[in-house]
C-alpha cells in the first residue's frame, strides 16, 4: 500500500474545529486507499506562548529545559488530532519523539535528525492504525529532548517520509503552495507549480518562509517530492521535485527577501592567515549561523570584513566579535540591524549571462544603494538598507518575472 | 548528604509569580545543606484546560491518548521551574517521566507505578544539581504515556522518595495540612500536627482531598514520612507518619465527606455463588472503583445488592450493570447519584469500643437517615441523602472532636 507522510503548521490546527477538519482531510487520504502518517505542528499561538513563558521565567532560559518546555506544543497537537481521528471511528496513534526515536544531535533550539526508529510506526500501520507524529521535537542520544527550530516540523514529516520511503511528503500551510515572490509585497505575485529542490533551498535561504530549509535538504538528499499545499482548499499547490529541462527554460523563479539579519564589520583588522577562523570559530562555537560574509583588503594591510547573522542572534555574536577584536587589533566594530537581503533565485541562471548585472542596474534604477553581495550558481543576494525592502522587490519581480513572460 | 523530596501542587506554580517562588523555596533547602528532588503538578487550571480540549475533540477521548495529552502540563512546569531555579544561579535539571523510567502498568489514566530508575537523578544530585521530575506522570513497559490519577503527583513525589531513600517527603500544597474536618463546611476544624499513615490512608479514601490515598500507602509502605504543608507560609504542617501510643489517646482524629459517589442498586437477584464475581468482574475491567458493597440476602431466594462508585464512571457502572442484570434475571437496577459518603476516622476507635452506636445516636438526633454502613478497625462510614452532609459533618465534628476535647 502506498505511503503518504502530510505535515499540518500550526494554523492548520490552530482551533478545535481546524483540528476536526483536518481529521477529516487525514481519514479522507486513508479512505482513498493510502497508509497515512501525520506530522504536526504546535496549535498556533501555543510556541510564542511557551517562549514567553520562559522567558518571564528566566532572563537566560536555558536551552535543554526550554526545549522541553516547547516540545509540549507539539504533544498536545499530536494527541488531540489523534483523539479526532479516533472520533470519526478510525483507529489512530500519536508517538512522541522518544517513542519512536526521532534521534538528534545536542543542538539544543536547532537540532538535526540522525535517525529514526521507524518500527512501532510500522507496526501500527500494518494494523490498520493512522499514525499521528508529533513534529518538531528530537531526542539526543541520552533521551534529552531537543527541538528543531522555527519550522521544524516540516523537517520532521521529510525525514518521516524519508525512513518510511513515503511517495509524497504533503506539507499542508495557510497559504496555496510556493509564490514567485511574497504576495503581501506584490500583489502579482503568482503559485508556482513546480520548483526544483535547489530553487527551493536557495528561495528558503534567503527568505521565503513556507519550508525550513532543513527539510528541503533532506527532500533533495533522499528525493522525497514535496507538495506544498493549502489546508483550506483542495487545488493543487506547488510541487517541490527533482529538476528537470523545463525549468531551465525559467531564468528566475522567485524574488525573496530577508529582513531577519544583521551586519557586523570588522574594520581595519591587520591582515594574516588564520584571521576568519579566529573570528568565526567562537560564533560557529555559540551555534550561531552567518550567512553572507565579505572581506576587503587594503593596500596598507589591514581589511575590512563584513558578515550578517540573524538579528536575533545579533548581540551575543556582537560580544563574541567584541571579545576577537581586541585580540587581533582590529580599529573598531560596527554593527547595522537595519539591513534586508533581497534576492533572486533560478535554475535558469546556469545557462544565462548577464543576470547580476542586470539585477544591479535595476537596483541602480531605483536608486537604491547595494552593500553586500553574494552570488551562488542559482542566486543572487544582495543587502540594501531595510527601508528599501518592498521597492527591491517590486522592482526585481516586475522585471524578472512579470515582463519575462515566464509564468 | 540527606535529600529532601519536595512536591508542590498546581497551586504552588499555577503563576510566573509562584514558580519563581517555589524556586527560591527549593534553594533554600538546597543551600541549607539538602539535596532536593521536586515533584511539580501542572500550572493549576491547566489539566482541566487539557481535559476540556480532548473533551471538545472527542465524545469519548481514548485513554492513551487523553494520557499524552494531559501529561503535557507537567511538562511544562518542570521545565519552567528548572528555568526559575537556574535563573537564581543554581543549576537544575527537569526530568520527564521517560527519562528516569517512572514505570508503571498501563492503566491509563489512573496507572499504578511499578518501578523507577532512579540512575540519571542520583547522578545529577551528585553534580549538584537541584532535580525537578514532572509528576502525575508514568510511562509503560512500551513506552506510552500513562498518568496516575487526580493528585498524582503526591503518589510521584512519595514514590521518588521512596526510591531515593529520601529522609522526607514534603507535600507543598494551598493548605497549611491535614485538618479534622474540610473548614468550609466547619469553621471550628483544627489543623492536625500528626496523623498516622493509616488514618491518613482512611480520611484519604472518605473524602479528604489533601493527599492521593495510593501516596499514603506507598509511604506507609516504604515508611516516608510526609511532610503536608502550605507553600504560602513558613509554618510546620501536618507529618503524616508511623503510629506510636500518643495516637491512640484520639477517638476520632478526623471527619470526612464525600459527595463524588453514586449508588447502584441490583434488586432480587437470585441469589447463588458467584454472583458477586459476575457483577463485578466486568466493572473492575473497566477499571471502575467499587467502594462500598452491601448485601442483604431476603428469605425468598433473591438478595438486594448495592455498591458506589465514582460519579464520574456510575453511567459507564450502569450500562455494564444492567448487561449482567439480565444475564442474572434481576428484577432491576436503581441508581442514585445523590448520596454522600459521611466518615469518622481514628485509631483510637481500635481500642474503644461504641463509637458507631454513637455515631448512628447522633445523626438520628438530627433526623438524617443512614443508607449504607461499612466500617474498618479505624473508620466508620455512612451513606446519606447529599443535601445533609454539611449537617452530618458539623454534628460529627462537634460531638467526637470538639467536645472530647481531642486537641
Amino acid at each position: 500500500m502506498a505511503l503518504i507522510v502530510q505535515k499540518y503548521g500550526g494554523t492548520s490546527v490552530g482551533s478545535v474545529e481546524r483540528i476536526k477538519h483536518v481529521a477529516r482531510k487525514v481519514l479522507d487520504a486513508k479512505q482513498q486507499g493510502s497508509d497515512v502518517v501525520v506530522v504536526v505542528s504546535a496549535m498556533a499561538g501555543e510556541t510564542n506562548r511557551l517562549v514567553d513563558l520562559a522567558q518571564q521565567v528566566a532572563e537566560f532560559p536555558d536551552e535543554r529545559e526550554r526545549d522541553v518546555l516547547l516540545a509540549s506544543g507539539e504533544q498536545v497537537s499530536s494527541a488531540l488530532l489523534s483523539l479526532a481521528i479516533r472520533d470519526l471511528g478510525h483507529p489512530a496513534r500519536s508517538f512522541l519523539a522518544h517513542q519512536v526515536r526521532i534521534e538528534t544531535d545536542k543542538a539544543y533550539g536547532k537540532a538535526r535528525i540522525k535517525s529514526i526508529d521507524s518500527t512501532r510506526i510500522k507496526r501500527a500501520l500494518k494494523d490498520g492504525e493512522i499514525v499521528v507524529v508529533a513534529g518538531f521535537q528530537g531526542v539526543d542520544e541520552e533521551d534529552n529532548i531537543t527541538t528543531l527550530g522555527r519550522g521544524g516540523s516540516d523537517t520532521s514529516a521529510v525525514a518521516m517520509a524519508a525512513a518510511l520511503q513515503a511517495k509524497v511528503c504533503e506539507v499542508y500551510t495557510d497559504v496555496e503552495g510556493v509564490f514567485t515572490t511574497d504576495p503581501a509585497v506584490c500583489p502579482s505575485a503568482k503559485k508556482l507549480d513546480r520548483i526544483s529542490f535547489e530553487e527551493m533551498i536557495e528561495m528558503a535561504s534567503t527568505g521565503a518562509k513556507v519550508l525550513q530549509i532543513r527539510s528541503v535538504e533532506l527532500a533533495m538528499k533522499f528525493t522525497v517530492p514535496v507538495h506544498v499545499r493549502s489546508s483550506f482548499m483542495e487545488a493543487e499547490g506547488t510541487w517541490v521535485v527533482e529538476e528537470d529541462e523545463s525549468m531551465d527554460a525559467v531564468l528566475v523563479s522567485g524574488v525573496t527577501y530577508d529582513k531577519n539579519e544583521a551586519k557586523i564589520t570588522l574594520l581595519k583588522v591587520p591582515d594574516r592567515p588564520g584571521l576568519a577562523a579566529q573570528i568565526f570559530s567562537p560564533i560557529a562555537e555559540a551555534n550561531i549561523v552567518v550567512d553572507m560574509i565579505i572581506q576587503n583588503a587594503s593596500e596598507d594591510g589591514t581589511t575590512d570584513l563584513t558578515f550578517t547573522v540573524p538579528t536575533a542572534d545579533h548581540k551575543r555574536a556582537l560580544s563574541l566579535v567584541e571579545k576577537t577584536a581586541s585580540v587581533i587589533r582590529a580599529r573598531g566594530v560596527r554593527v547595522d540591524p537595519n539591513i534586508a537581503k533581497v534576492s533572486i533565485v533560478g535554475v535558469g541562471m546556469r545557462t544565462h549571462a548577464g543576470v547580476a548585472a542586470r539585477m544591479f542596474q535595476i537596483l541602480s534604477r531605483e536608486g537604491i544603494n547595494i552593500e553586500m553581495i553574494s552570488t551562488s550558481e542559482i542566486k543572487i543576494s544582495v543587502v540594501i538598507n531595510e527601508k528599501h525592502t518592498e521597492q527591491a522587490v517590486r522592482a526585481l519581480h516586475k522585471a524578472f518575472i512579470e515582463q519575462q513572460g515566464n509564468l
